[in-house]
């Protein structure tokens, strides 16, 4: 680490909880920590917090000098206006204007995008997507996010706010989207709160034996359904294949749009490998019109999930800097 | 006109037509004619039928040294290849290099994307989008197409055939499109063989009195739902809320995507005006998240019809010249 070398801070705000660390330009983090989100009813004790953490890890990092400026990737994240606007997973509702608030608290520049966007530039500077031009990239976590790059540009939209694949309706009068109030969105179905939902319901709709049913309701997650799965249950296997069913469906209606080389997954559900990516890959195959079949690769993100959400918020430091 | 000013060729070929003319760069379209698609099974005979309405256009506005090139709009037309591949609303099947076939048949460069594309960029050039950066165009027709522009550029994808919003799933496992074998997509529901099948299912499982019922079964379309519709009749308005309600569901889709400023509609079923507009607004609103709401206006293109598709496939010979 050259000690003149500039350094550009990461922040990532989900819904559950933040991450934050300090960047070179070759992706490395130097230094990191986590905080939660949830917690905070207030924006302002949420940035009071997060200067407090980070204060510290700027100073080990060789000071304020150093820091090039801060890249946040949040829900609902406005590039252009730098605003939180109606995010459904936050807890601070209306327009919160989040880059001045942080400017204003830390003194250096700030751009702000919602966090899948951040995740798709980190792909495209560090992990997966590097040399790509047209690529999706999914998030599936709490919620589920996304960003689109076409001719090697994400795409911010007239309002900056493009991207949100998560709340397109899939399935008409679907399930209810406690946080949008929507009905059938792929978030309600390809979240971990999606999961968990399939797995209540199905295991109430069927008679059949399974693992599951002496699981901890209040703990069941795509991690238990996977540790059922892989021992051949039945009822957690049909939990995969519907998420995948569902997944596939939203993922070609996406190519079909603006027909990418890959679609990038992350995300939690993704740790399940073929169990989800399997069935994933087949819906969409089926759904695609002859043109777009078996021409999309499904990749999943290899950036180390503790690091990716930072990584992707720092690339906008850089990338507004080229 | 100006008898040095360079001309350009717009050739339109769509499911059962062929439309082309001869357009200058101010986007008045000097000569234009017409011709049947369907009735060639061999895509050698239509070029060549082509070629002899054309030749005499070409003679008409000065010759072939005023002609700078042609631009052509075609389904599953690609930019990139020159080709078009699998086709479900043409007659010729496979991957066909129309390009270059029509580049050796009248020894003028050739410039091909889908016909959904030409049309939006037809739009940005002459059109309702003038001046945008970031529009989706709608083509309700036999099939519906769309061109999605965002940063001020056509989006292609990775492999030339993006924008293919007609062939995403709206209704899982919904009516079955005989081009394509799939099921539930926006243009079985959203075209004009759409609507009739519509019009067809609802009045089939309906005792409702309806001047629908007098119609002729064989020639019934959007304009004769339109006429019922415009007298109060019941089922023929029941018709244009479903359409509406499936197109809105799409356009909702499609915002949260690319986020445009305006979604611009071309067509047969936009000349029903309100009885389409209303429903599809309506639903494209309620599906949308907040962040959204309000703030996407739907256009309809006030390009002459006749002229618009020969416009849209000129101007792609005006942008590759730029």
């Amino acid at each position: 680490m050259n000690a003149n070398e500039p350094l550009a801070i990461g922040i990532d705000i989900g819904g559950t909880g933040t991450k934050f660390g300090i960047v070179d330009r070759d992706g490395n983090v130097l230094f990191s920590g986590e905080m939660s989100t949830k917690k905070h009813k207030e924006i302002g004790s949420f940035i009071d917090e997060l200067y407090e953490h980070l204060h510290v890890l700027i100073d080990k990092a060789g000071g304020i000098g150093r820091m090039r400026g801060i890249g946040m990737g949040a829900p609902n994240g406005n590039y252009y206006s730098g605003t939180i606007e109606y995010a459904p997973n936050l807890p601070w509702k209306g327009i919160i204007p989040l880059a001045k608030l942080v400017t204003d608290k830390f003194q250096l520049p700030v751009k702000l995008t919602n966090d899948a966007n951040a995740a798709a530039i980190g792909e495209m500077m560090y992990g997966a997507a590097k040399g790509m031009k047209d690529f999706i990239m999914i998030t599936l976590g709490t919620g589920v996010g996304s960003g689109i790059v076409a001719n090697g540009q994400l795409i911010y939209g007239h309002d900056g706010f493009a991207g949100e694949l998560g709340h397109t309706i899939v399935i008409p009068d679907g399930r209810m989207h406690e946080g949008t109030g929507k009905k059938g969105s792929l978030e309600s179905y390809a979240s971990a709160t999606g999961v968990r939902l399939t797995a209540l319901e199905v295991l109430e709709n069927s008679q059949e034996d399974s693992l599951l049913r002496s699981a901890d309701k209040s703990t069941l997650d795509s991690k238990v359904v996977y540790d059922a799965a892989i021992k051949g249950d039945k009822l957690a296997l049909e939990i995969f294949e519907f998420t995948g069913k569902i997944l596939g469906l939203a993922l070609a209606n996406a190519v079909m749009f603006s027909s990418p080389e890959a679609i990038i997954l992350f995300g939690g559900l993704t740790k399940s490998g073929d169990l989800i990516l399997k069935p994933t890959r087949m819906h969409m195959e089926e759904n695609l019109i002859q043109v777009f079949q078996n021409k999309v690769k499904i990749l999943v993100s290899h950036l180390k999930e503790s690091d990716a959400a930072i990584l992707g918020a720092s690339a906008l430091v850089w990338e507004s800097n080229q």
